[in-house]
């Protein structure tokens, strides 16, 4: 198949010292051989050199680069101009603009990566915590391909054991060790259900842990909100991309990024109608895996009207600053006028979540990629068919297709199986020049 | 000298593709070494590596790189936390965070550049429009360095005349030939003049050519800079760091930077005070190199209460859409309320651009910058103290005095001559990782 040439500036849109074009096709070197002042390229050698009348750069020939094809990088002055004229004079001259997430499209296409390892490309570019690069460089180093493709090679397994049968089923001779089928399903059912396990954490570490924030009105929620984000201000306006809208908050502290949901700000957008403030509420706390529940120290005890169970509480003792002897007595007491108890606060929220969330039966490989989840569910339910089917005596070829059906779901998460959508949903989601 | 190893993100701030790390200086080839999975890495090829367990990376070794020393450059993958680390894991095993502009500093200081051609650097980086780029990479590429090295040596030929009369002052001989000193002196002169007057041109393409808008109030002035903004909106939203305020907007056609000064804001931002208002106005015209003033096309011919005198003036006659028969009549009608008129405006725009600021008599070198500016119309005072001097008979150890100031600020330009303040002023206006 015959590679177009694509260009793109891959490096972070702006002004900057230098930026990089990188520039990938069949065609890639001698499109920038037109431009550049040698008359070749010698392979992996950083080469100074005049692009056009444009720029001086430093050019390297990469015979099959990241994206498996004949790739050549161009090192130029980052300045808006020259990154604007470089990219125009390779377009006139053939190459084409490259779509975001296409030269990773591209080391798929061309076997250099499974889609799961693309897919870890993007996370690892979005990665602000140490955790979530952890987690996307696990991906992207194989462990999770690797662990996947033992998967694919036990469902295949049965499918080899289940397609003896088949081929005897003429002969009305049942072949198929039952027993071995029953052991293998046992063993890909325990894997599957370990790593949709693992999803919680995985999913906790990559978006954020949930935290819904909740109590009474005028316990402080907003407040104590705005504490928290104030104390870790340098940290937070310092991450690119950070999601900012009314009611979540993204705060990072010991390597971990939490999503503070105000269920104060979920109330005040609903106004009048207080019992839907309330529903969502009750949804913001379902979906979290801490909750912090404030009460006001000045005043008594009230009872949660939200049901707590199954998460990870944290009850806060707001305006500590109100009391006059601010005596503990076991109780976690902040205030936001003075600070006091923040930074308790936020050892307890790493304590509960290294207790409750964060530990994982699955190993070093954590599922942490929704469409994966997804996939393996419904790889799960077809596993689950074809265990109904053995139980029930069904004929091999009907518990083929559920098989085939398994095979094709994990297909999809490393890409033996794939579609446009798939892959546009996908890459759709890089930047461009990736 | 020892060359402390210093550590920078080169390319824009933000997430991307891809970043690249530059790290330069006596120890960079060890430091980094010590974090990248090879043992070596060979001149200028591109080592695809691993650098701690952080992330995969590609390494290139200049031993002579931009600064003049040992550099290497890491391309790691663009996301904030790779960039962090990466930068942190150098700078806790002894590299220090670059400073604005230091790597160019060190090119210079290591005499790889002079001090004009790393001020280019810095223009080069900030270029927006293709004559702003003219302009630096004329200025790197040292035709302008050549100019001025001419110059320089110009001025030692004199001093050399003069010197020879110095040693046999004595004898009371006078053995310079007055003759040669006065033809080195009027060459020297007309050189100098040519670049003076060729700052106007340069200034106008680096920053911009000021653009008035003037006119009765209620003509539509605002109108006038909002209608061509928005046509060009596209270009201008997609160019970073176009400095916006209420008075002045940058606006690129043709090639060039226009800065449009509407006078109506600088009226209302006085409200009461008219006068005051009336004043800046004046002031605003006073700067301009090209004035367009506005008449409402159905209200009678008015007479501009500024003086225009010396300026490229645009009639511009407003609100066509208002007439019934748009009989242009010679006159360039507009309406910011059907955009008719604009193309024509810019058109003309350019041609008084052409006609009155482009014409340029010193060559392809312009003088842009305002600092060499300053300093070579100091040379010419100089000189011209030099040559009254010579007329009025002054002792050559006088002369001499002079002409070693002339010597003094045109070495400031290239930097033979210069100091910490100098240095910090021009390496200030860099940004991290150049």
């Amino acid at each position: 198949m015959k590679h177009d040439t694509i260009v793109a500036i891959s490096t972070p849109r702006g002004v900057g010292g230098i930026a990089v074009a990188r520039l990938s096709g069949d065609d890639a070197l001698p499109v920038a051989l037109r431009h550049l002042s040698v008359s070749s390229l010698e392979s992996r050698r950083a080469t100074y050199c005049r692009f056009d009348e444009l720029d001086d750069v430093v050019a390297v020939y990469y015979p099959k680069g990241y994206t498996g094809e004949p790739t050549i990088e161009i090192s130029c002055h980052g300045s808006y101009y020259v990154q604007q004229a470089l990219l125009q004079s390779l377009i006139d001259d053939g190459a084409r603009m490259a779509e975001a997430g296409e030269f990773t499209q591209r080391a798929f296409l061309n076997g250099r990566l499974d889609l799961s390892q693309a897919e870890a490309v993007a996370d690892l570019i979005d990665s602000v915590t140490p955790a979530q690069h952890r987690l996307a460089v696990s991906q992207l180093r194989g462990g999770y391909a690797q662990k996947l493709k033992i998967l694919r090679q036990q469902l295949l397994d049965l499918t080899s054991l289940l397609e003896l049968e088949l081929d005897f089923s003429q002969e009305d001779v049942e072949f198929a060790d039952r027993t071995q089928l029953r052991q293998l399903l046992a063993i890909l059912d325990s894997q599957i259900t370990a790593l949709l396990d693992s999803f919680r954490l995985g999913n906790a570490l990559r978006r954020g842990v949930p935290v819904a924030i909740v109590g009474q009105p005028n316990v402080g929620k907003s407040s104590l909100l705005n504490a928290l984000l104030d104390d870790d201000r340098a940290i937070v306006s310092d991450i690119p991309g950070t999601t900012r809208d009314t009611i979540e908050e993204t705060l990072t502290f010991g390597g971990i990024s939490f999503r503070f949901i105000d269920t104060a700000g979920l109330r005040h957008s609903t106004d009048h109608v207080e019992h839907l403030g309330m529903e969502r509420s009750r949804k913001a706390v379902s979906q979290a895996d801490i909750v912090l529940y404030l009460n006001d120290v000045t005043k008594p005890w009230a009872e949660p009207e939200i049901d707590l169970e199954g998460k990870a509480v944290i009850m806060v003792y707001t305006k500590a600053d109100l009391l006059e002897n601010p005596d503990r007595d076991g109780r976690l007491l902040v205030s936001t006028k003075t600070g006091f108890g923040l930074n308790e606060l936020k050892k307890e929220i790493l304590n509960q979540f290294h207790a409750h969330v964060g530990n994982n039966s699955s190993g070093d490989i954590l599922l942490s990629n929704a469409r994966h989840y997804e996939a393996l569910k419904s790889v799960s339910r077809a596993l689950d068919a074809v265990e109904q089917g053995i139980e029930g005596g069904l004929p091999a070829d009907l518990v083929a297709v559920d098989l085939r059906d398994a095979l094709y779901h994990l297909g999809t998460i490393t890409g033996e199986v794939t579609s446009d959508d798939i892959l546009g949903n996908i890459f759709g989601r890089f930047c461009i020049g990736k």
